[in-house]
């Protein structure tokens, strides 16, 4: 018998494993995640770009003083997992601010994040924690961790609000997030401090590593890693395509800097960046999207305003990019009968259907294929 | 047809897959994982234990003052595979300090580690980050992170020499480390710091809240884990058995508290606890293992000379938990002819050997039963 006809032992096994289960073995349901097995042909780890920092002065491997030791630090972690047959582009998830890879894995309900579902649609992912957060917090410049809860970007009723869920303690009507006070909980424990205060040079320089090291890919991101994403693109070309869910950040060239947009949490301002690298982001599709409950008209509520200031500023940027000959395009749900989505659409009740605006889009720009 | 006899959708897409495979599709090998498949019934991830704190005062929905608002931290993050008909008794495991769940992923040179090599043996996995670290970032107590390389445990020319890698920048002949400095860098990398000073009592408790959640499961731990675990132990039934790599710290009953071992590192003393709490330390198997250039005499070098001092207190320690009727077992690598392991075992370039060690210890013990 030929080698290259033969089954590897492993597929021998799959095949026993499915066949025993087809054959009467106990049902697939586990927990809220949906009954699809996840066959993955590997999955692992890694850290990428990053610095090192050298001590002066001669190493004493007896007393190890700090002298002439190093510091390897203010790199990327990312998760990966790659199905059998997989699509040819994989799918770079980003977090946002205060978060981490959690962001795209089990939702604070414990049903599938995007992670799980796009691995099940023969996506590969590539999740990714950024310098200083999470699983890459070593970093070279180090920071001081205040637990109080308070009025920066972490209290916990203050992102309740700020990330749209309600107005503390009452939900909007049909926000799509759990009632429960479990999966609320989950939620907030799902934030994480920064561990350094690492540039967004060098934050963004991880991430263009990360895509000279696995190439082609598309690039999904969340709020505060939304501008990151666009600079990330002016540096690497193999950013194929990016679909940014709720970013708060946007690049302009420096000659067409719009002017701030003032709210009530304060001005919206856009990041001037040289025309020769807003032009690269001509060169792939770009999807941007919003959710529901952002004010059409000025409000008390900063936070809230917010949201008004920088869709508007979405809008301008997808313009900027079409008026030098991209293909960007903002999508705001609730105008496409997508109603109650809070900051976080990835993880809501109907994260089902935003992965499949994510999978329509994908097909229709072409990248979606074997 | 009756509906009990229909493999489910996800099930057909798995014989699809597998036997496309089989009938010459490409080949599996990826990297230098092993080629055997994954397949999952189910994953995620939860943060589970941990506390609240809430600020006096009012909350002020507009402000967003600290005034009224929570912090939730302390928690432990936890992520899980369960596969196809998974043995019975799920592995949870823990890292040791300066680390987090890398320690089980992918290895420094890109090997599989044993979250790779024992979910494909059919264990489910839990792989916990502890209150602090890593993904489990938020705490009610925060700290204050110096990147500054130091005689302390993350000076990474330091932890070559204490985690017996060699004597920097030469290489133990024979170590079971990769000896590419690409390699080096992940593994120094893969350290991260802790984002608060969380209690062992509250890190504990986490970990025995995981049992409580999850059931019945084996506990493997890694140096400083070590001690945490047998402290989780005491607090919860669930810990069906404890295998510890390489742990630095013992508990004792308090009357039985053996006299310090001094080493030029310090003296190693055990942690005295009830008679009560050691008692249950006796109802479960318990297998701790240490690898290879431990000095069997004093030495200058402190950070090696301190492993003669736990390796000897870990024995005193197996002898009290026999002598009161447990059943625990001291494997000193080298003495059962397998050398050159560092302080990670479970990375280390013979890590298929130490994991068959595992599987063995599991059989024997009857544990690895579906």
């Amino acid at each position: 018998m030929e080698q290259g006809t033969r089954p590897a032992p492993g597929l021998v096994a799959v095949l026993a494993m499915a066949a025993a289960l087809a054959l009467g073995a106990p049902p697939l349901a586990v927990g809220k995640s949906d009954a699809t097995p996840i066959v993955l042909r590997d999955q692992g780890s890694f850290l990428v770009g990053g610095s090192v920092v050298t001590n002066p002065g001669t190493f004493d491997p007896i007393a190890l003083t700090p002298d002439g030791q190093t510091i390897h630090g203010d790199h990327a972690y990312v998760q990966y997992q790659i199905p059998l047959n997989p699509r040819r582009l994989p799918l770079v998830m980003w977090h946002g601010g205060g978060q981490f890879s959690k962001t795209w894995e089990t939702t604070p309900d414990g049903r599938d994040g995007f992670q799980n579902i796009f691995v099940k649609r023969g996506f590969s992912t590539y999740i990714l924690d950024q310098p200083g957060r999470g699983r890459a917090g070593r970093t070279t410049t180090g920071t001081t961790i205040a637990p109080v809860p308070g009025p920066g970007p972490t209290g916990e009723q203050g992102i309740f609000i700020r990330f749209r869920i309600g107005m503390w303690p009452d939900y909007f009507p049909g926000v799509q997030f759990p009632r429960d006070a479990a999966a609320l909980e989950q939620w907030w424990r799902q934030q994480t401090p920064d561990t350094g205060a690492v540039s967004t040079a060098a934050i963004t320089d991880a991430a263009a590593a990360l895509f000279a090291k696995i190439g082609p890919a598309i690039l999904i991101t969340h709020s505060a890693s939304g501008v990151l994403g666009w600079i990330t693109a002016t540096k690497h070309g193999d950013v194929k395509a990016i679909v940014s869910y709720e970013p708060v950040g946007f690049v302009f060239p420096a000659e067409e800097l719009p002017p701030p947009i003032p709210t009530s949490g304060g001005n919206v301002t856009g990041t001037p960046i040289p025309l020769a690298d807003f032009m690269k982001l001509t060169l792939r599709p770009i999807q941007v999207l919003y959710g529901d409950n952002i004010p059409s008209a000025p409000q008390a509520q900063g936070g809230l305003d917010l949201w008004r200031g920088r869709r508007e500023l979405a809008q301008l940027f997808v313009n900027a990019v079409n008026a030098h000959g991209g293909d960007a395009q903002l999508v705001r749900l609730p105008d496409i009968g997508i109603t109650g989505n809070t900051h976080f659409p990835m993880s809501d009740l109907n994260n089902q259907e935003i992965a499949d605006l994510l999978s329509t889009y994908l097909r229709n720009k072409g990248l979606d294929g074997r």
